[in-house]
């Protein structure tokens, strides 16, 4: 990534637990290639609206499956698509300080749609690739009829903010810890499982490599 | 729940992919039960702004932790509450065909800040026994200080949206059935790990049952 640290402006300043932000781009870049599904914020008729969609990127941008949200898109409206794992559960002495371990990455922008069919192209290659690596020499690639069918949008990744806690809670040594209270945290992680053949296949069709081995590996 | 179906308005009707809409509230509930955290939308300033935040629920309403999204709330402004769990790759012959198995919720509405100290209790209990069943009875309870200086809304469960996807790809016995390709779906889930103790603590303190039961218990 050839980007500078992530810019601090009106809307990627950390006003909130400024000790859970992070101003490095390996963190967002960390963030985003461990999750394939972000959830994209607009605005619709001056409402907010968070759909759920799936994304990709280059170094510089975003690319994001943008049928879900193709009805605001009209005016060149501004979106925030973030980006989280959980991690899991801070179990602290006191309801007080409860809290969660996650990883999050919040972009900010006017997104573009695409609309070139090399760019458009080569945009659902990164996003194909990012959910599922080895996917796009696989299956059969759009068709130009399909290709025309599929609303892309890319988002730079200049604005952004990062936000990421880890570790035990933080009431360690406080006056809590006269109660005599377990306190701790219950981590949550996600696995691949094993692949499901479409049962309209003949059964002897195994998955390729590029599928099976990812059965049993951590993701997120 | 007494509430009925899920209302088909404005903000809800489904207009794409129709067949993964459901409007049964049961659907709604169940979804909401199995997480903890939640994407809340807001406009600051006249852009979306996507935060992750932890959230508890009665029969009628949504409880949020508010204070990611404190800076906006001044005017009554509306909000949308999504609650997404991504249950695998849905991996087609065909890259067009490609798709997520999901479920999730989106709820829309003017939240309310909760200052009755009585509902801002009960709100928290729900927060924090929905993440940690037990937890409520265990940790030390939220003093008045504390009390004041968490934001907590209430949001209305009555118009929300669910969509859901399961299952295998929609293009079985389609033409690209003659690539010979395998096609299926890669299953994603999540569980709870082992609890850490906090490492300021005793080592011989031992999780409590409630949480220590959890362990290698699925989550989502």
């Amino acid at each position: 990534m050839t980007y500078g640290p992530l810019p601090e402006t009106d809307l990627t300043r950390h006003r909130r637990l400024r000790e859970q932000g992070s101003l490095d781009r390996a963190d967002l870049d960390a963030i985003l290639d461990a999750g394939f599904i972000c959830h994209l914020g607009v605005i619709v008729e001056g409402r907010p609206m968070v759909v759920p969609t799936v994304y990709g990127r280059d170094e510089r941008q975003l690319y994001v499956h943008g049928s879900v949200a193709s009805r605001s898109l009209a005016a060149g409206a501004p979106v925030c698509v973030t980006v989280t794992h959980v991690d899991g559960l801070v179990l602290a002495r006191s309801v007080f300080e409860h809290g969660v371990n996650y990883r999050s990455a919040m972009i900010h922008g006017i997104p573009r749609k695409v609309t070139d069919p090399d760019e458009k192209t080569d945009g659902l290659r990164r996003l194909t690739e990012h959910a599922t690596p080895g996917q796009w020499d696989y299956a059969r690639r759009p068709s130009r009829k399909e290709l025309a069918a599929t609303t892309l949008l890319a988002l730079s990744l200049e604005e952004a903010s990062v936000k990421i806690r880890t570790g035990a809670p933080d009431d360690g040594d406080g006056p809590d810890a006269a109660l005599g209270l377990w306190a701790g945290t219950l981590p949550l992680t996600s696995a691949w499982g094993a692949p499901e053949t479409d049962p309209l296949l003949p059964p002897d069709l195994v998955p390729p490599a590029h599928i099976a081995r990812r059965e049993g590996t951590r993701h997120g």
